[in-house]
């Protein structure tokens, strides 16, 4: 039985149907749109009750959140290493540094944005951008300061990791949204979500699941 | 030489010298308490510049983000794979959703709160607040569930994993600081909050650290 793949559209399940793709491995879609901008109800049920995308169904087992799923994808499928470097290999916590921060730093800041666009209803909204804007700007320079120091096309050289993949979403999410960017642009960073996107893999995921920002 | 610990005052770093204990390793700390809410620029440029804590430094490598610092400690130095079972081993992907979850879902959404509270100057702050509640309302009540699923005084069973010294800062930081948790209470969450807390190696973290909320 091939691996499924719950996805929810606009949502962080496209960095699993891109590893997945990139992993050459068989897996059948089930796609959402949202409504209301959420998940429906029927869709979070499907997936197992807990509500979260993507959700990945592997062997009768239900695997959540992105991170998780990126690992348990790289540490089972993908013998050589080439995504994620073995235990113990200093390599894979430079790897996994990025994979944590593209939560933890990352869409922690920007998602602030968001749910302050959605959710302050009166006052001005602006000046609470600005403020959560500081850490927002802040990471977008560090990781435009990293990708000049890379040696490639990609975030830790000239090949793809579980780095991009789960940076990726991160970042054209934050800048198609404009979350706390305040009109700044950071080129090294756009050059490098080009090649992200340039990849076979990505196109060949956002054609088999209809992924759009 | 030991590892090193840079542990900013009331930040994630309690995560990992309480790891470090777990695992009987000797450490060093170095502590700073944050100034204006922040972490002093001094302190910051000591931890090798990116600002984040905690940093580990350890055989003369600086590792950044506390779910990667962790994974770091358990695959180089839990032999006996305690706190994360082994790679490729489905129960290390129970343990690593909460790990991930940790941050891309409980912090996610607890911080959200937070930074409103520091960055909304005028409007009704309390009506953006119970926006934001909702979200992490439902993350706890999953939490509650899913430890009156466990057959034990931890996450996942009887024993200390890595999910609970992930989840614990998490859950106590947005208990704490009642981060959308509209007046609300979660019997299980506070029983193992404290059951964690009672364990000999959280007590001597906080001891050798100074650790307080």
């Amino acid at each position: 039985m091939p691996i499924k793949l719950y996805f929810l559209q606009a949502s962080r399940s496209i960095r699993t149907a891109w590893q997945i793709n990139e992993l050459g491995l068989d897996y059948d879609v089930n796609f959402s749109p949202r409504e209301n901008g959420v998940a429906p109800a029927a869709f979070k049920q499907q997936a197992g009750g807990l509500g979260k995308f993507p959700t990945l169904e592997d062997n009768g087992v239900m695997y959540y959140e992105s991170g998780n799923i990126c690992e348990y994808l790289s540490d089972v499928y993908d013998t050589q290493n080439r995504l994620l470097p073995p235990v113990g290999d200093p390599a894979r916590y430079k790897v996994l540094q990025w994979v944590h921060a593209s939560e933890a730093t990352y869409l922690l800041h920007g998602l602030a944005v968001l749910y302050a666009k959605w959710n302050q209803k009166d006052g001005d909204v602006q000046q609470t951008i600005a403020g959560l804007s500081k850490n927002m700007i802040n990471d977008l320079n560090y990781l435009e300061s990293e990708l000049g120091k890379s040696n490639g096309k990609f975030l830790l050289g000239d090949k793809l990791t579980a780095a991009d993949i789960m940076m990726h979403f991160s970042a054209r999410f934050i800048l198609v949204r404009e979350l706390g960017t305040m009109g700044k642009t950071w080129p090294k960073i756009e050059e490098w979500l080009n090649n992200s996107e340039a990849t076979a893999s990505y196109k060949a995921a956002v054609e088999k699941t209809g992924h759009k920002l």
